[in-house]
């Protein structure tokens, strides 16, 4: 607007403030405007770049099934002396049920968990290999002292190829200073699944949610919610869309992009997929140190700057190319 | 007082307040004023009875080893979508050691943990099931829907002779309303033993130690807490000095008692044992309903007048033995 005084598009804004509780009311308003939403081509930034200096396209996103799984023993605390022995412990409970869940290569152990995955391609692993992503760097910002995960699998294919299985929370019992002689009559956790192409987030809540109610022991009733989900996402990374936006990037950042996938989900994907059918360009510009979901969660303002820039170009090349 | 205008014998009282926390002071105090406490007896009201009807008198105590995991793996909270999978969950290696704790059978697999366990024989298995213990009721009044526990042990032996291992309390990562995709950098519990004779709090600790940091998978670091500690407790349930409590119980509730021992601890008994060397009469009505520790905790009017009588009764019976 500022250099050639108007834009090179029409443009259409949406703005999704509910991400991180779960998207519930995105999805309604896309249906209800499906037509006044319409479009060529729609696009997010939300991604990361593999380095600062590194343009960076994503064409992968996993999906997530994030569960709560509630377990309850005795009908209140008990004096652990008392009782203790003679009634199961759902927090112990809890704990067996979730140290099952993988087994000693990391696999998950569900029943059925990776029946839809896609196997990764030998061309998948070169391409991914040949990506400038550095490991060290990577793990160094984790703050994790080593890498570690699914056996057979490198960081990168872990984070992006790979579905997962982490607790996010749990609690139960006397969490305060010091001791407290309770036997807890309740124990919690959340346990989200990253997944990833072809799995289905509502078919991995219903195999979580039956394979963790047959673990659980005599004397506690296991059960799981299914607190939110998102299926996974996947584009043609030749797409002639993309091509606009490699363009831009190589415009902005005077290197061309590399193609990625990414960890992480963006719910609202695969809903754009089903009402709008249009292709989507991912151009996003975070960085492995910008403290996501964690204390001084910070955007670089070299990703600032060079965010607006190919954001710009990208408008100027979808003209061009008739978008 | 009332009635004869004098207390039978001297009393000298010790008060606790300090109990439910580890009992840091009261050994130091018993230790230097050694004499000014010196006595021919000592008598504690803090142990429980069978039944509401069934004055019982206590000649075992169970110890505890009282400790805190925790768990360390990447140096800030990540998330889950763009680090998941190439790092260990502390929360999830938390469940998996605190899994490890115990094999099917209910046995504790800390080496050695059982090494000075004192077995029961034939006839105490005899004398405790002729008790009469209700397990019906007792494990009602847990609201647990079923017994469970060590195998091979019954409910009244795995809750008095027997050791146990409990979580009293565990937190990690979010633990609010709803979903945060959050892999978390810490996770904790509080892991308490009620130990038996003759096992020791101290060398249970460090076995304990030893052992949690050898289930550690890489990527993390796991630290063990000591909070507490008591001995295990017992008594020759024939000691002369039990005969006057024996007698004050069956004349303030008008049947004898029986001889039970405790799950429970009281850390100054084996104090009072190191710095006195006397006799305990551990004569205490509390009822399995008591919700001991628990939200309404409460103590029974028929205990209260029954305990009072019986105590009035046992000054007069001590008078009488010449204590």
């Amino acid at each position: 607007m500022k250099v050639n005084g108007r834009l090179p598009i029409n443009l259409k804004v949406v703005i999704e403030g509910e991400e991180e509780c779960g998207s519930e009311s995105l999805p309604v308003f896309l249906r209800e405007r499906r037509k006044e939403l319409d479009a060529d081509v729609i696009l997010v930034s939300d991604t990361a770049m593999l380095a600062p200096d590194q343009p960076s396209l994503c064409y992968a996103l996993r999906g997530i099934c994030y569960t709560q799984i509630e377990v309850t023993g005795p009908s209140k605390d008990l004096h652990s002396g008392h009782f203790g022995g003679a009634v199961t412990n759902p927090a112990n409970a809890l704990c067996a049920i979730i140290a099952a869940l993988k087994d000693g290569d990391g696999k998950i152990t569900v029943p059925g968990f990776y029946e839809r995955v896609r196997a990764i391609t030998p061309a998948d692993r070169e391409n991914m290999k040949a990506l400038p992503f550095n490991e060290k760097a990577f793990i160094g910002e984790s703050g994790s002292p080593v890498a570690a995960g699914e056996k057979g699998y490198s960081t990168l294919e872990r984070t992006t190829v790979r579905p997962t299985l982490d607790v996010n929370g749990m609690w139960s019992g006397y969490i305060g200073e010091g001791s407290k002689t309770v036997l807890p009559s309740f124990a919690a956790a959340k346990v989200s699944m990253r997944l990833v192409p072809d799995q289905d987030a509502h078919d991995i809540f219903r195999r979580f949610e039956a394979y963790v109610k047959k673990l659980a022991p005599a004397g506690v009733t296991v059960r799981a919610l299914d607190l939110h989900g998102a299926q996974p996402w996947i584009t043609d990374p030749g797409h002639p869309m993309l091509e606009a936006a490699k363009r831009a990037l190589e415009r902005a950042w005077t290197r061309p992009p590399v193609m990625i996938r990414e960890g992480g989900s963006i719910p609202v994907m695969a809903v754009f997929e089903e009402t709008h059918h249009l292709p989507s360009i991912l151009m996003g510009f975070g960085l492995d140190d910008d403290q996501v979901h964690s204390p001084n969660e910070k955007f670089s303002l070299s990703s600032f700057h060079g965010g607006t820039k190919s954001v710009a170009y990208l408008y100027e090349e979808l003209a061009k190319s008739g978008a």
